[in-house]
């Protein structure tokens, strides 16, 4: 094992027992104190930044990434503020639920602890180190950050002002740990070290995940990938059905939860598509069409032919997916077929409908007349987010703080014994 | 893939969709029929069970496999009675929780869903086979099961009754499916099979465990080992101190709740160590003791001194190690270093003391005053359990119906896009 890990594994094994019994107002403190020595050190962070976008331009990166590692004086005051929007949020340890009284008089519940020591393994924006930090600090867990290269000037700056945050306040050394190593073979390490590590975030794209799931003996939340839907049923509102399919298509294009595929009801095709087409074509998306709403839409110049591969894309660009269905049973099956349990939404005023939709389609989050954007813990109401699951267990869709926590069972007795 | 896992995979998935829907009503009359059906096939069960004895006897198989095997009428009738013990449980699909109204209007909550496909591989008692498939059915999920070799005559009677009493009251063809080759690569083979199972379960000894761990690229609950401790406070009660100790060694001791460890504060270890040490002489245990408690029981008859080792060994014996400590913190330092997270109590009456060890102790089930024998799914009130989790995620302890399930986000909106 790399003497780094082994090292700061440690350190955050020890540091955890400390932090899981860490009052809410030393936590609370920490954050408030982080919020402050971001913005206090902004020169010294912004010329760490600097330093790794002049190398990011060497490498040739492009400018998505560029902009993704960016961080400029508004950023860093909004992460700043979503430290502190993190703080306000009640502390979920130390809560004790389904508690009740056996026949035998044992008194038995559930009392909520912190999931221990997270490593999380993520690409260049370096807005991750801090929300994580933060929602760790005040989940009570540890947290090993495994930032991407391109943005490790960057990440040392910030782990630098966490640290001496922490220190400030009396958080446990150690609570916060930044791997410096930017070597490969790191991240196949962190996936093993079940001795130090309790839960692996990976925050990337498809080849990220799959290396974690298929190379980790510590428990992964894998999530972040969406081919999401939205059905528009044949009662759909018309008020409601263009601004919803453009927002979530358009607003940001690049992101798990955006619109890939647009399934509509036959009899309201014709009314639909062609104003659907006019407002996403303004917009510069690219409508791939299977042969009924292709009849709805020929001649469009936004519109072209959709091959099968298309309905099952996740396209993060400026395309559409676009298929006429005979009914909500039809697109009930598509998504069964071809979703990938992120995102969902029915667009209709009718009751029944709505109701079907809700209960059969089994994706993290499931909609009735919203935008699929909204799936983002921030949105939630959940102050932040560690990431979006798509597995089954522990966790679904977004994860904050109490996504970060488990339970142990607290048993009251009175002497009583086994018979 | 073998074609058996791919062909009863297949059916699996199809049979989890619609499982996932089905009402409570029909969940509940197929468990009644399951312990019907069980009752009514007891000649055919129970031949099954000889054939299986039988084979088990000349393969030579020690008496306590022999006996784990073993079915009689009173265990079939034990079986029935507990497939009914979970019909009468609450249904756990459909509740939502967590429900609130967002400042843009959008309601949002948790609704409970099954985890959807389990795969469960287990070795000899073939009750597993029966206590699964209710706990599945009622939870809406589908279980793969595949039990030992030695069982697989009693295994296959018990499946064919369930499926009878399934087919009867309108379940979905292949909502339990027992798998039948016992060449062991299938076992490799359920655990990458991603499409197929969403949960691992594996229960049996430390081995499994840990091939299910290194192997599977499915999410496994991991669990079963318990090196359980009692620390007896300086102000334990009198009364309490060797029925609880008595109980929780002696009274099924091949378990993993049972206790391994014995921790006492020096000021109360002469004169609890010597009536403790009768106690469980009487019943065949031999206590291995650290110098300490060496001292206090020298020249007893069923003590001898402690090797290091034996305060990091799962007994499942008649042996017990013996500790004394210099007080609460020893004992809590000792059981971070050497615990399992498993079953750990405190005999004491100082109020403090008893919180403390609740709030440090990090293990899947905390006691005051009772005996560690109490993790188990029936016996916290569960119904029945699927297995006893130490791992941090998802479940910890005991997992009965609830812990079968996951959740996704229902968002109800009114044409909420996001901003």
């Amino acid at each position: 094992m790399f003497p780094e890990l082994k090292e700061k594994g440690k350190s955050a094994r020890q540091a955890a027992r400390r932090l899981a019994a860490l009052d809410t107002s030393t936590k609370n403190n920490a954050l408030k104190a982080i919020a402050h020595t971001i913005m206090e050190r902004e020169p010294e962070i912004l010329t760490a930044n600097d330093h790794d976008i002049d190398a990011g331009q060497e490498a040739g990166l492009n400018e998505a990434l560029l902009d993704r590692l960016l961080l400029t004086v508004h950023r860093l005051e909004s992460i700043a503020k979503d430290v502190l929007a993190v703080e306000a949020l009640p502390d979920p340890i130390g809560e004790t639920f389904e508690t009740r009284i056996l026949p035998n008089g044992l008194r038995i519940g559930k009392q909520r602890v912190p999931v221990g020591v997270l490593g999380v393994i993520y690409e260049s924006r370096p807005n991750v180190t801090v929300d994580i930090s933060a929602l760790c600090l005040k989940s009570g867990n540890v947290a090993i950050l495994r930032g991407g290269k391109e943005a490790l000037n960057t990440n040392r700056a910030l782990a630098e002002a966490i640290a001496e945050a922490c220190n400030k306040v009396g958080v446990p050394q150690g609570a916060v740990q930044l791997i410096q190593s930017q070597d490969r073979a790191m991240v196949k390490e962190m996936l093993t070290a079940n001795q130090y590590i309790d839960m692996i975030i990976p925050r990337g794209g498809a080849g990220l995940h799959k290396f974690a799931l298929e190379n980790a003996t510590i428990p992964v939340i894998t999530g972040g990938i969406g081919i999401c839907h939205i059905y528009v049923d044949q009662s759909a509102d018309p008020e409601k059905v263009v601004p919803i399919v453009h927002n979530a298509k358009v607003q940001r294009p690049t992101v798990c939860n955006a619109l890939d595929t647009l399934l509509i009801h036959k009899d309201v095709a014709r009314a639909f598509l062609p104003e659907i087409a006019d407002d996403l074509a303004r917009a510069g998306v690219e409508l791939r069409c299977e042969p009924r709403a292709l009849t709805v839409l020929m001649g469009h110049p936004a519109v072209r032919s959709a091959s099968p591969g298309d309905f099952d894309t996740e396209f993060l660009s400026l395309v559409l997916a676009v298929k006429v269905v005979d009914g909500l049973d039809e697109a009930l099956d598509h998504i069964y077929q071809h979703g990938t349990h992120h995102s969902d939404a029915i667009l209709t005023e009718n009751y029944s409908h709505a109701m079907r939709f809700v209960n059969e389609v089994d994706s993290a989050a499931v909609y009735v007349n919203a935008s699929t954007r909204f799936t983002d813990g921030g949105q939630f109401g959940l102050g932040a987010e560690v990431a979006v699951s798509t597995q089954r267990l522990h966790a679904r869709g977004p994860m904050g703080l109490k996504e970060l926590t488990t339970y142990k069972w607290v048993v009251f007795g009175e002497g009583q014994v086994r018979g």
